[in-house]
């Protein structure tokens, strides 16, 4: 942590801060420039101290936190890539894995056939929703326990791991019972009671990055679980920007940022960021190209009757043509789907 | 809700977009123009639609909205100004009400010498944070229940009600028990569990903007705490730009934009948006002098002590003496404090 | 400047750091922490070095700016408050400086009426543009040497000094003989031709700040005029966020920030920021409750029958109604009009 | 163009819309709902009309605009995709072009080592800035005219041809004469006497986002080149976000936006978005897999020696790996390098 003093800062206030560092078991080291006295503060937990602590001192201009303020999802923390299995399926691997299927559980037939055309297409992991996160509450909310009792049944019909998003801490032990991986949505990411929860369950956790959350606060955010020993998976699903032509940005240089900062596996939801099908194709390859271990993409049996989101999610066949060319560039990369 | 069909939209693709709009009860305008077919869906409740429903359909190039998503914060629906009082306190009308106190409630000395600074002041309704949500697992997550009874204590010894925050679905009524004003933070404005939970509390709620929500969205949020029949007060907080030089940018014009389109009364916290000290006049000021209804202000009886947020906190002296110049301010815009 | 080293950096990338801030003149103190190596580099023109040449070296993690990148703009340059005047006017003393008058000169009938009009109200500068930057090739495009005639015209007849823009670095010469202050467009904040060019003129300048710009990149900018020796005001108009109830978010923390960063006057110029009349009150009061030292607004004699800006300009009634409350804020902040 | 009226509107203030509206020429449409009145404006010229004109009239409640405000640049123009020819490149077609170089020219040797190394590992166009437009008027400001003799030549020793920068309209002719292809950068993109300019230069132009500009500004500012009769190439080369791990968040969304909505090329530079060499490989393929047309990337024989933007330069062993990796994902996509 540097600390600038103000130029003509007095000897007492350097003194002060000084002080103030030492009392919270800081090195110090002093540099006395020409214009300006620049304190800078060293210590292995400088990451996880408030700079507002020397920022409100007397005769301080500004503090600048060299050390970031997460620790165990940093490379640093660890420097091998991560691995998150759920079922068979591991993620974070040399295989690319495509989680597919609908934004919100409707019925069996709906659900079973989604999976059934994803699976077929070389998705390995089924979404669905059961609790949705309405903006509106005029707005359907999902089927709730009887959609976690349909994504139990399909899997059981169809062999694939379900991945399917809680909204609520009173709700991680149910929806952990019915899932193998927990989804917690761009809305809740700094939703710390839901963090915790989700951290203590035995489903590892896919954290979507928060819409408008620096990648600082979304590594973070992962350490709210990783502290309470879970594992997890992060997903770039696009942030808010002035761009008006599609709902969120999707934020690929992430992809790259993430590889180098942290250890976890990185996975994309080009459909979210798009809100319209006929981009989705386009963001899924990029992210791909960029590095992702893999996609998280909604599928509806019939997207003109979907509930919810349906001018972002591909029909069956789209998503078959898609997967084929994803295989393709997932190759190009050295990776396989 | 108006459909644009792409050019040379075909006859059938037309019809499909006004039949499904008459399967959802809504009157059917064709504007057929020269080089467009726009059709006019029209009805009371399109605001509750989604535009997917449409925009999926063959043939249609985009779909506008243009009722408002929500409906019961909204000026429409109640033309007249809301008011909402806790104990003797009115918000909403000709006094403008200063809400003041610590970010954190930390001991009984530092949160009884806060109040009595305040009230002395000027202020009206008693801030401090029980349970506090953090970015870092690390930080100093709030004295919880052991804080909301030191608030107790403090509102029977200075009269001051009380405003305080609840973070979690499960602590609404432990929370409503204590306060007398619950607050909802800017990190949970969309969580709708907490929402809906606090919304059937018998607390008024102080609805903080989430950073990077629009005033549509918000007014949607508040929809639901309204829906179950609450009182609500809307207070802006700063929004996230990429501007550096403060925390967040207060954003003034929503103080006239949500005059214009709502009911509700709305407060401005200046101390969260500034994140410095030194900022939080001129911003109190002006939103003052914008037609605020009210402040909330960060006051500790010893800035460079607070666990929390001390830079952004005024001491007892610089609030003494802004509370001053707020007073010839609010006159200056009929209102008094 | 703070160059934090790679963990594990070798002690010749160290060296390597070191020998190459020495060679610039910096003067170089080393911080061995235990975690991590800070090299300290001090001098006073660090502000102007690129981070590049120190983040390019091997073994380095960071490099962080302490200083500023601009110099002549500071308060740290110049302690005391600039004033800058036209004619008989004074900006950035204790009266606030309310400039007046249309978007466009679209004819002498209109501009003269503006100008009387705002003039009888108690604005000490007419506005009105000539050259006008317009986002479409196909929209009016200002009536440019006749408009700045017609703007010399009325200032004659009226005795108010103009304020114009100048949109082009050949353009500078010619409007300067025209205006008494030339304004530079937030599209052109960082046209550095023009800046240089402008920075050259007899004419002040009215620098308004790029509308997704930060407060320190605007600063910079501003040197570019003062460099050459010419005097600035900073205009705040809005900047771009995700917001969509207004064209612009005005940045009203701003005002503050720019008083204490820096020693030049600040104006404010609420009818870009809103877009929409009705809001343009409520935020030209704030503007001088938080401090500006003058406001540019737009009127029209017809906003309904405007050529540009219509929705945004205020009638000569409804500018004459908020000059009265605005006089009573102003007072209230120790100012007046 | 949609005219939504007020709630309760006046049968006079609706009449007063259709009267304006047939005064322009426009065919209206009245959809009178049972709780508001809508007014639909038809037309082909209506995405040139502002909508300010209808807003203003009394009773009006917000009015929509259903057309683009560009036209040239639309698909709808010009429904097949334009392809740009400098020397014997063609941009556009089934070949992605890479254009490279360091961002500053500084000397032969320096352009010459680049412009050899480039050529070799795939590069076809070669890039370089002689006239730099620098945020601090401190900053070196290129070689100008100097720097344009040093293309010229190298361009004849290797035969690459060169696209490079111009800043200011009295520069396009000069320019022009020594460049292949003109680049026009992101502070200039609404520059419009430069756009106006450059558009009658018989160089094609390579016109950059502006970094807070929207697509349909972009493509409105393209109008400016195309109306003088030019031909254009976009440029994406990243958006200014909250986000603060990079320069610019590159917007991978407006790659299949434009080839929806333009028929112009579209080239991506990772290098100004990134800020960091280290993370231009993972965009740059990304951009490619996206469906980009083309690449500008900034190599530099020696980026620890660069006077300008040294940390996001390649060195020419990264940019020769790159390009292997590249030729493979471009394959993967249907295309080539």
């Amino acid at each position: 942590m540097i600390v600038e003093m103000k130029t003509g800062a007095s000897k007492e206030e350097v003194a002060a801060v000084v002080e103030k560092a030492r009392s919270l078991g800081l090195d110090v080291q002093l540099n006395l420039g020409t214009d300006k006295t620049v304190v800078a503060l060293l210590g292995s937990n400088t990451g996880q101290i408030p700079t507002d602590i020397f920022a409100v001192l007397p005769g301080v201009e500004s503090v600048t936190r060299i050390m970031k303020p997460y620790k165990l999802a940093s490379r640093e923390f660890k420097p091998g890539d991560s691995k998150v299995t759920c079922g068979d399926v591991e993620i974070g691997g040399k295989r690319i894995i495509v989680m597919a299927g609908p934004c919100a559980v409707e019925n069996e037939k709906q659900l079973f056939d989604a999976a059934v055309a994803v699976r077929k297409a070389g998705a390995r992991v089924l979404r669905g929703g059961a609790f949705k996160p309405r903006t509106s509450p005029f707005s359907f909310q999902g089927l709730r326990k009887a959609g976690l009792e349909l994504l139990a049944k399909v899997r059981k019909e169809t062999g694939m791991p379900v991945v399917t998003e809680v909204v609520e801490p009173k709700d991680v032990k149910l929806v952990s019972s019915y899932a193998d991986l927990l989804q917690i949505g761009s809305r809740n990411m700094q939703n710390y009671a839901l963090l915790t929860n989700a951290g203590r369950s035995s489903c590892p956790v896919v954290l979507k990055r928060g819409f408008s959350c620096t990648i600082t606060e979304w590594l973070t955010a992962a350490d709210y679980l990783l502290a309470e020993g879970n594992s997890v998976v992060l997903c770039e699903r696009g942030i808010r920007t002035f761009e008006d032509s599609v709902r969120f940005s999707l934020d690929i240089s992430a992809v790259p940022v993430l590889k180098k900062s942290s250890h976890l596996p990185v996975i994309v939801d080009p459909s979210h960021a798009a809100g319209h099908y006929s981009l989705v194709p386009a963001i899924a390859k990029a992210a791909v190209a960029a590095g992702a271990d893999g996609l998280l993409i909604e599928v509806h049996p019939n997207p003109k009757e979907a509930l919810v989101d349906g001018l972002q999610s591909l029909s069956p066949s789209d998503f078959t043509r898609l997967m084929k060319e994803l295989k393709v560039v997932a190759e190009s990369v050295g990776r396989y789907i």
